[in-house]
C-alpha cells in the first residue's frame, strides 16, 4: 500500500542547463499525487537537509515552477558532499521529524551512492523511505541509462561553439595557426567526442579530437597537428580536460591542495596551454587556447530541446515509481530499436550506477584514436535536437583579370 | 562624374559574428548600382589581393548572399597584415590590370591605415579609386562612431554567458568558491565591461569587473573579492585578458616571440588563472577560471539583432557613399539624442580612426575600479537587441517541522 508523506527533492554535483527541468518534474508530478503530501527542496543537496534548510516548492508559484525549465543551474543550490554514517542517520531523523517518506536526488554517480547510503541508513532505523536518484551529468558516464539529462544540452553548446571558432581558425588561420579548445570532462571524453557534430562541410573543425580513453602521445598529436596544417593551412584541436598519459595520470591537474574535493577528485584544466606550448615549441606554429569552463554546462540559449523534454521526463518519472512502492532505483533513459530516435523511462539498481563511470567505447574511437567514428555520430546526433543552423559558404568563383 | 569600375572587398582583422551581414551589405547594395560592374572578394584581405586571388561575388547564388548575414566569421577569410609602400604600389597595379575603382575594406583601425596607405598610392599614381573603410571590430575601440559592428554581438555573448556562470558558481559556490571569467579585449575594457549586462536580481554576477584602463593592484583585488565572498559565500570575476600594471605592462603576456604579430601586438591570456592562483594562496579559497577565447566573438546564435542589421547597413552605406565620389572615409555609427535608441549611418576621415583607440570613458567606471556605471550599461543595453530571456527564482519559502 502507497505510503503517504511528504517528499524532498536535491540537487547535486555540477549544474547543468537542464537539472531545473528535472526539478519542475519532480515538483509538477509530486503535486497530482495525494500520496505525497507536501513537496521540500533541500538546498545545497544533502547539506541543506542536515541543516533542516528547506524551501516549499509546492507554495511557489506555478508560473516559476514552470520557469524553471528554460532556466539553467541548479535553483536550490547543489554541493559535493560524501555522506558519512553518522550523516545519514541524522538525516533519517530530520526525515521522520518533518514526515519525509520520498526522498528525490538528481546527481551523478556520487550522487546514486549518497542514496543508496541514505536509504540503507532509513532501512537500519526501521523507516520506510522510498529513494529515487534522477540521473544527471554533462559527463555522459553513468551505467546503464543510455545517456544521462545534462549531456545533449552541452554536447549541442560544445558543437555550435566548435563550428564557430572552427570557421574564426579558417578565416584567421594564416595568422593563428592552430586552435585548442579545451572541453570538460574528467575521464570520460564523452563531451569532447560531442564537438565532432560540429562538423558541416568537408576539411571542417574538429580536425583531431583527443579523449582521456586514448593514453596522450606528445609525438603522435605534434606529427598529427601537422599533417592538418600541411594539408589545410590551419588546424582546429579539441581536447578533454582530463587527458591521461600513458601511466593513466592526468597530463594536467592542479596542484593546489585546496582544488581536490571530497571524493579526492582533483580540479583538472590546463590542457589546452599545455597543447599550444608544445606546438609553439615543436612545431613553431602561433597556437591559442579556448578554454569555455563551465560556460559550456549552462547555457540555455543553446539547450538541446530533446535534453530540456527528457530531464522533465525522468523527475516526473521518479515520482511516478515512488508513489508505486518502487525504490532503491535510479530512473535511466532507454533508446528504443529503430530509425528514428524514440526513449521510454526505465530504472536501475543504485548500485549499478553509484561510483561507476561509463567511458567512451572503442566502436566511438577511430583507429588512430584522435577522433571518433561514425557510430558516435550516430549515437550521438538526437541527443542535440536537431541539425544546427545552417550556415552560407561562398563559392570559389574565381575572377580573371 | 561617378566613376565605372569593378569594387574590390576584403575582411580584415579578429573574426566577428557579423562581419559577414556588412559584406552581404556590400555585395546586394553594389549590385543595385550600374557604376559598379562587377564585385570581387580578395580573399584573406590584402594577402589575397596581392596575389590576385579574387572571388566573384556577384555571380554568387542569391541565397548564398543572404546566408551571410546569419554566417559568423570571415566567408573571405581575413589578414592581419602591415602593407609596405611597395604592397600599395603593387596593389594599385593589380587594381588597374583588374579595372578596380572601388575599394571596400572591413576591419578595424589597422585595416583603416591599410585602407589610408592604398588610397594615397593610388593618387600618387594618378589612379582613381574611391576607398571607404567599413567598421568592424568586437573591441569597440574605433574612434568618432558610437559604436562598432562586432560589438553588440560579443557584448551579449559576455552577457548571457556571464549570467549563466554566474547562476552555476551561485549553485556550487560552496565547493567552488571563486570564478575568475577572462575576457577579450588589448587595451580597451569595453566587452569586459559588457559583462554588467548579465545582471538580472540582486547580488547576481558579476560581482567584480576589472578592466585595463585602471592600473590592476593585487592587494585591492584581493580585498575586493574577500569582501563579496564574506557577503555571499561565493564571487564571480570578469577581468579583460589587456589587463594592465602600475607601470602599463600588460600583467600576463605571452613571452612567445611567435606570439607578436606584424603590427608588435603580443597575444595575451592568461590573466584568468593568474588571479585564480592568487585567490587561492592568498585567501585560500577554490577558484576556477573560464576563458571563452575566441569562441565569445563569433557566435551566431547569440548574434545581436540590432549588430546584425547594423552591420549590414555599414557595408551598403559605404557602397552608396563611394558611388557619389566620397572616398578616404570609413563609414561611423552615430546615435540619435532621445529616449529611445536610434542610429544613423555617417562618415569620418580615415586619419581619424587609423592607428587611434578609444578607450572606455572615466564616467562608465565607477570610483573604485572594480565595475562600471549605470551611464554604461544604458550606452551598452540597446546595443545587444534587447534583454536577456528572463530566467525563473525559486522563493526562499521556509518549510517549519
Amino acid at each position: 500500500m502507497p505510503l503517504k508523506g511528504n517528499a524532498v527533492v536535491g540537487q547535486s554535483g555540477g549544474p547543468t542547463a537542464v537539472i531545473n527541468a528535472s526539478l519542475a518534474g519532480v515538483i509538477e508530478e509530486a503535486l497530482e499525487h495525494s500520496e505525497v503530501l507536501g513537496v521540500y527542496g533541500g538546498v545545497h543537496g544533502v547539506l541543506g537537509m542536515l541543516k533542516e534548510d528547506f524551501i516549499d516548492l509546492g507554495k511557489q508559484d506555478p508560473s516559476v515552477i514552470r520557469g524553471l525549465r528554460s532556466t539553467p543551474s541548479a535553483a536550490l543550490g547543489s554541493c559535493r558532499y560524501k555522506v558519512s554514517a553518522e550523516d545519514c542517520r541524522k538525516l533519517v531523523e530530520i526525515f521522520k521529524k518533518y514526515n519525509i517518506r520520498y526522498f528525490f536526488y538528481i546527481g551523478g554517480n556520487d550522487s546514486a551512492d549518497t542514496s543508496n547510503k541514505v536509504s540503507k541508513a532509513a532501512k537500519e532505523a526501521g523507516y520506510e523511505l522510498a529513494v529515487v536518484a534522477i540521473p544527471k551529468t554533462i559527463d555522459n558516464d553513468l551505467a546503464v541509462t543510455d545517456h544521462s539529462p545534462g549531456y545533449g544540452s552541452v554536447a549541442r553548446w560544445v558543437a555550435t561553439a566548435v563550428r564557430d571558432a572552427g570557421l574564426d581558425t579558417e578565416a584567421i588561420g594564416v595568422v593563428d595557426n592552430v586552435k585548442i579548445i579545451e572541453v570538460m570532462g574528467r575521464n570520460a571524453g564523452w563531451i569532447t567526442a560531442a564537438t565532432a557534430l560540429a562538423r558541416d562541410h568537408a576539411d571542417a573543425a574538429p580536425h583531431l579530437i583527443y579523449l582521456p580513453e586514448r593514453p596522450f602521445c606528445a609525438e603522435k598529436f605534434l606529427a598529427d597537428v601537422k599533417a592538418v596544417y600541411d594539408k589545410l593551412g590551419h588546424c582546429v584541436v579539441t581536447v578533454c580536460e582530463g587527458l591521461k598519459d600513458e601511466t593513466g595520470t592526468y597530463v594536467t591537474a592542479s596542484s593546489r591542495s585546496i582544488d581536490t574535493d571530497k571524493f579526492g577528485h582533483k580540479q583538472l584544466g590546463g590542457v589546452g596551454e599545455f597543447l599550444c606550448n608544445l606546438v609553439a615549441t615543436n612545431l613553431k606554429l602561433k597556437a591559442r587556447c579556448d578554454k569555455p569552463g563551465t560556460i559550456q554546462r549552462v547555457s540555455a540559449a543553446l539547450a538541446s530541446p530533446v535534453d530540456v523534454a527528457e530531464a522533465y521526463e525522468v523527475g516526473r518519472h521518479a515520482v511516478r515509481c515512488a508513489v508505486q512502492g518502487i525504490t532503491d532505483k535510479m530512473v535511466t533513459i532507454m533508446r528504443k530499436p529503430g530509425p528514428s530516435y524514440e526513449a521510454e523511462m526505465g530504472t536501475c539498481d543504485l548500485e549499478a550506477v553509484a561510483n561507476e563511470e561509463k567511458y567512451v567505447p572503442d566502436e566511438f574511437i577511430n583507429e588512430a584514436g584522435n577522433d571518433v567514428t561514425r557510430a558516435f555520430v550516430e549515437y550521438a546526433s538526437p541527443l542535440i535536437g536537431g541539425p544546427l543552423e545552417p550556415y552560407a559558404r561562398l563559392e570559389r568563383i574565381r575572377v580573371k583579370a
